[in-house]
């Protein structure tokens, strides 16, 4: 069966109803698009869960802060049609801004879902107002027509994903979560659709953030557990043009910030190199 | 069958599931309890749309702001019982606050559903603040545990209604929302479990209030436009004892306040009278 994309929500709604009559299960990827190897690691693992993966291919909006990639993030349709293909998905839905938001005057005019402050006043939350409310909007809105039994997010957005399984507690979405792992090229780097944005030269620079997680990972395992002395190690990793966001400590249970760390705390770091942004984590855990 | 009361969210799932897997439909008419014949107007609309009717019985703190009347609003399970049963009604779910907001410490720990800030700045949610955020929540939750096909709404609480038939259309809930009509005591008075709280007296006074919309109505009729008079005619209707917390013109299908008066106008008042206050509206249509 070839993949099939799906552009009107209705229609994607009578597939579904079809689905659900056959006594099919459901596994969503919801996405942006520009498949990579990470996006395909979490289509396999929906597949390896469900009878039928449908993926969403969207550029959501009103995730998007004043002065993103919004116009510019990549749209490559195409391709992820044989990606999506090639990882078994029966359905790409891919609907235009107006078929999600229709006659959409400006963001404030919506019903948004909008995780608890104090877990988006940190980390990626903090620099990207709003963001996570897009994000949560969204997803909500994916899972009332998809209504799936199962949705898988990556671990590469590790404050998405806690958001989102917090959203599904407080809100009782009738849908599992699967946390799936993140992907890294060979040379370290997190697998990111924002990647495509580097030059050669500034790759090279940018593996130096997962150096960085990597030699926290190495000294918090040599027995260091001052989040201070820890971020003095990732400092002395990271190559002097990539512009430091943040780089926070978070119980993985709580996303509370730490100070002395212990085990099954994430390590996340958010950097700019060329003005690209990059995010990534770690897992310290004895 | 006797009305069978439900208490915990998995209980519910379960018979959901039994419902669905029959093939029947199920309409969900959410409550706070103490039920009057306004409620039993949407359990029999409810029972006329669809083979099961599910009404929840839940006095939703967050929706209450501080210094309301969470604490003494009436619980009255046993005489809902009896309405649910006289409705034809199939289940009550009742859960406990811990049930349906498990270990929350402070309501800003929470996932909340958020209507536009331009549609809650007028009317109840002017005073009201962060009331309705608190309804769409719940009532998010519900539609996700329920899965209703239907949901019944009282236009007695007219910006509710507004508000969530914008949240389902907004976040694509795949439930269609029944607006039913206010009922009225013989008085003209709009019944509410909150006319409970009043004296005998009180209450007579309270009745000038649906007499102040009735009175704008028919100056409307006489073709009376401009908001000012019409407000000045509900002023002259008012008792003297009763506190006016806004009397506002509203567009029923945008719900933006208008000054010149057309058809298809919410005249909608809130009021107070020994502190109970009391909410009613009227349609001015030509």
């Amino acid at each position: 069966m070839s993949v099939q994309v799906v552009n009107k929500i209705n229609d994607l709604i009578n597939k579904i109803k079809d689905i659900k009559a056959e006594g099919k299960t459901i596994a969503l990827v919801p996405t942006m698009g520009c498949l990579h190897d990470g996006h395909k690691s979490l289509m396999l693992k929906a597949k390896s869960l469900a009878d039928i993966v449908i993926i969403s291919v969207f550029v959501n909006p009103i995730q998007f802060c004043p002065g993103e990639d919004y116009d510019k993030y990549p749209r490559t349709l195409d391709n992820d049609m044989l990606v999506a293909q090639s990882a078994g998905v029966s359905i790409i839905f891919a609907p235009s801004v107006n078929e999600m938001y229709p006659g959409l005057q400006k963001f404030s005019d919506l019903t948004m879902v909008v995780p608890p402050y104090e877990l988006t006043d940190i980390m990626c939350g903090k620099s990207r107002i709003g963001h996570f409310d897009g994000v949560e909007t969204v997803v909500s809105k994916l899972f009332n027509i998809v209504q799936p039994d199962y949705a898988c997010f990556g671990m590469k957005d590790i404050q998405q994903l806690f958001l989102i399984k917090k959203m599904v507690k407080d809100l009782n979405f009738p849908v599992e979560i699967i946390s799936c792992p993140l992907i890294r090229e060979e040379s370290g780097l997190a697998l990111s659709s924002r990647n495509k944005y580097l030059s050669a030269e500034a790759k090279i620079k940018a593996i130096t953030i997962s150096q960085a997680l990597f030699a926290v990972r190495d000294s918090f395992n040599a027995g260091i557990k001052d989040a201070k002395k820890l971020l003095d190690t990732a400092l002395a990793v990271l190559d002097k043009d990539i512009e430091l966001e943040y780089l926070e400590f978070v119980d993985k249970e709580t996303f509370k910030t730490i100070e002395n760390i212990e085990s099954n705390t994430i390590c996340a770091i958010a950097a700019r190199i060329n003005n690209v942004r990059l995010i990534d984590n770690v897992l310290l855990e004895v």
